[in-house]
C-alpha cells in the first residue's frame, strides 16, 4: 500500500478537471508497462466492466480512447450519422453549438432547438420536431458545463422512444457521469459520452463513451465507410472486446498510466463506500448547500429554475457592479480556483463553481466549507473596495 | 524537490512505452490544475518551445493534443490532403500500411512504394515515382516500429525538394524523435509526427506533431473544409498560439497531467546533460552494443543491412527451431519485458527490443547489461530444453 500524498495546492473547484484522490494520482505515476502485458490487460478490462456498472447497463459497449471529451462527438458523428442524414441537437449552451459544428463537419444535416439562456429545451418542442422530420440521432447535453443547465435525460429518451423509436438518443454526459443519476438501460439511452476529468475523478486525457447494442448495430450496418480513422469503431471495437475478454489487440497504444488511474478511480466509485446511489444523493446535498449559500450571498444563478440546475456545478452571475476581475483573483488569493464564464454571449457576466467527486462526497475534506467561506469574504472585500 | 521513487517493476524494453524517470512520473502525479490557470499556461508553452529546440527548428508549429500517435496521421490526412489529391506512401512495414489506410479514409488517392521486408524504399524508386505524378504529400516511417527499419529522412527530403519541391515531406517519427537525429529545418521536413511514450520518455497519451510554416500555409489555403473535427488545425492552431504566447484558449480540455510529465521529460532532454547531440550518439552506441551481442548470440536481425537499422530498437528473428513461447516468457521470468513481432506476414518469426531514452543513455541503470544477460541465459535455456 502506498503512502503517496499529493503536493499541497490550491483547491480546484472548476467544473473539471476536479480534485482527485492520492490513490488515483499514484496510479497515474505507475511505472511504465507494456500495453499488451498480462499485468495490464485486466486493468483495462476492469475499466470496461466497472463503467457498465456505474451506468447501470448490462450489455452496452464501452470505448475508452486517448483523447479529450470532444473526441466523443467525433465518434458519434463519424460512426453513427452517415453523410446527408439528419441530426437534431438540443442546445442548452456552448457545448450544443460545438456538437452541431462537429456533426456538420462529418456531413450531417443538423437542426437545432436552442433553449433560452439558462434553460433546457422543452420536451414539447422536442416532440414537435420529431413529428416533423425523421432524425438519425437526437443529441443533448446532460449538464452543459458552460451554463450549469441540467437536461431531463430520462424525459428526452422517453419522448424519442414515443415519437420516433428508431432515432438514437445521444447524451453528452461529460459533466454528469458519476455526479448525476444516469440509468442507461432503464431510460433507453443509446450513447453516453464523457471524459475522465470530471465526475470520474481522473486526470484529463480519456474519451469515454458507452454505446447501446442498438447503436453498435446501426454502426455495423451503415451503408457508407466510417469517415474518421482515429475515431473509427471499426478499429476500436475489436480492441475493446479483446481487452475485456482477457487478451490484447493493437490499433494505437492506449494511454496506459491514465488507464491505471481510471481503474483506481472507478474502483473507488463502484466498489467502495459510499455506493453509487449514495454518491448521487451526496452530490445533490452538496449542490443544495452551495446554491443556498450563493443565494444568501445575493448571487443569482444562471439556471432559470431549480429543476434545470446541475448537481455537480453551480453557475452564478456576478453581483451588479462587480466583474470577474473583482472576484476571481481574490478567490485565488484564498487558494480557491473557480472558473470564469464560458458562453459566447454571456461569458463576462458569470462564474462557475464545480462540486463533483471527492469535493462533493467527502465532507471531511472541508472543500465546500472553504469555498463558501472564501466566496463570502471575497464578495465582502469586493463590495467594500467598490464603496471605498 | 521530490523524493518520489517509482515502484520496483520488470524492466520494460519494448519499442514504446519505454522506461521513464521518477521525475516524469512524479509530474504525472501533479495535483489537479486548471487548464486555463496562470500556473499551467507556461508549462504548456514551454513544451511547445522545447519541442522546437529538440527538432532543430526555428519557426515550425507544434501541436500537442490528447491522443495516441495514430492521431498524427489523421491530422495529416484531414488538414493537408484534400479529397481526391494524391499521396505517396513509402512503406517499410506495418505502419506504412496503416498510414495509407488513414489517408484513404479521408479521401486521398494513395500510391505506395513497398520496400522488401527488412529494407527501406530506395531513393531512386521515390524519384521515379515523383517524376510520374504530382503528389500533395510524400509520407515515410522514419523508424518502422514493426520492423526496426530506419529510413533516410534527410535523403528522402532532398529527393522530394529536387524533383517535386511543392510536395510536402511528412515523416512519421513516432519511433525516432529523441532517439534518431532529426534536423527539421536543415533537412527541409514539413511534418514530424510522434507520440509521447517512446524517445520522448513520457507516458502514452499525447499526439505530438510539428508542422513547417509551408505546411501551415497549405492548410490555411485549402479549398475544401477540413474533414475532421477533433483533429482540425482550425480548432487547434489558435490554442497552440495562445498557450505559447502566455494566454489560455479553449477548444478541448488538454491532458494537464501528461503535459506536466511531458514538460519534465523535455526539460531533461533539452536542458540537462547529456545534450541532445550527445543523446543521439549514446543511442547509436547502445544500439551497436545490443546488435553486436545479438549477433554473437546467433540472432539474425530483420533490417537487411546496418544502414537501415534503427538506433532505438532492435528486431531479431528467433533462432531456427525456437518460437516466441520459448523465449519471451522466459525473459519475463528474468524481469525483462521485450515485444513480440508486429507485421502481418512475419509477426511469429521475430521479436523486438527497445532501447530508447534512459535505458539507452544512462548506463548506470544497467538496463542494457540486464537485457543482454537475460537474453543469453534464456536462449541457452531454450536450446537446452529443445535438446533435452
Amino acid at each position: 500500500m502506498s503512502t503517496f500524498k499529493q503536493e499541497p495546492h490550491k483547491l480546484l473547484v472548476i467544473p473539471g478537471p476536479i480534485e482527485v484522490t492520492d490513490e488515483v494520482l499514484y496510479a497515474n505515476a505507475h511505472p511504465s508497462m507494456s500495453h499488451v502485458s498480462a499485468d495490464f490487460i485486466p486493468v483495462f478490462g476492469d475499466c470496461i466492466r466497472m463503467l457498465r456498472e456505474l451506468l447501470f447497463t448490462q450489455d452496452a459497449q464501452p470505448f475508452i480512447i486517448a483523447g479529450s471529451g470532444t473526441l466523443g462527438w467525433d465518434q458519434v458523428a463519424a460512426n453513427l450519422v452517415e453523410p446527408g442524414e439528419n441530426a437534431l441537437v438540443l442546445n442548452s449552451g456552448y457545448f450544443g453549438d460545438s456538437f452541431s459544428d462537429c456533426l456538420r463537419t462529418y456531413g450531417a444535416k443538423v437542426d437545432e432547438i436552442v433553449a433560452p439562456f439558462g434553460d433546457a429545451v422543452a420536451l414539447s418542442d422536442l416532440e414537435a420536431a420529431l413529428k416533423q422530420k425523421k432524425y438519425k440521432v437526437v443529441t443533448f447535453t446532460h449538464v452543459d458545463t458552460s451554463t450549469g443547465v441540467l437536461s431531463d435525460a430520462k424525459g428526452i429518451a422517453a419522448a424519442v422512444k414515443k415519437v420516433s423509436p428508431d432515432t438514437l438518443v445521444v447524451a453528452d454526459c461529460v459533466c454528469s457521469v458519476a455526479s448525476e443519476e444516469i440509468r442507461f438501460d432503464e431510460w433507453g439511452l443509446d450513447i453516453v459520452l464523457t471524459a475522465s476529468q470530471k465526475g470520474l475523478g481522473t486526470p484529463p486525457g480519456l474519451s469515454v463513451l458507452v454505446a447501446s447494442q442498438k447503436a453498435v448495430k446501426v454502426f455495423e450496418t451503415r451503408a457508407t465507410p466510417v469517415t474518421s480513422y482515429y475515431g473509427s469503431w471499426k478499429k476500436w471495437l475489436p480492441i475493446m472486446k479483446a481487452y475485456e475478454s482477457g487478451s490484447a489487440a493493437y490499433f494505437a497504444t492506449p494511454p496506459v498510466n491514465l488507464i491505471y488511474a481510471f481503474n483506481a478511480s472507478l474502483r473507488q466509485i463502484t466498489k467502495q463506500s459510499p455506493s453509487v446511489e449514495e454518491r448521487f444523493r451526496l452530490h445533490r446535498e452538496t449542490s443544495a448547500r452551495i446554491k443556498k449559500a450563493a443565494e444568501e450571498l445575493g448571487l443569482k444563478q444562471l439556471p432559470v429554475k431549480p429543476s434545470v440546475a446541475a448537481n455537480g456545478m453551480t453557475a452564478c452571475y456576478f453581483p451588479e457592479g462587480l466583474t470577474a476581475a473583482d472576484l476571481i483573483p481574490s478567490l485565488v488569493k484564498k487558494d480557491v480556483v473557480v472558473a470564469a464564464g464560458l458562453h459566447k454571449d454571456y461569458k463576462l457576466k458569470y462564474f462557475r463553481i464545480g462540486h463533483m467527486g471527492i469535493s462533493a462526497i467527502d465532507s471531511s475534506r472541508g472543500d465546500v466549507d472553504k469555498v463558501i467561506a472564501a466566496l463570502k469574504e471575497s464578495l465582502a472585500e469586493a463590495k467594500a473596495g467598490k464603496n471605498a
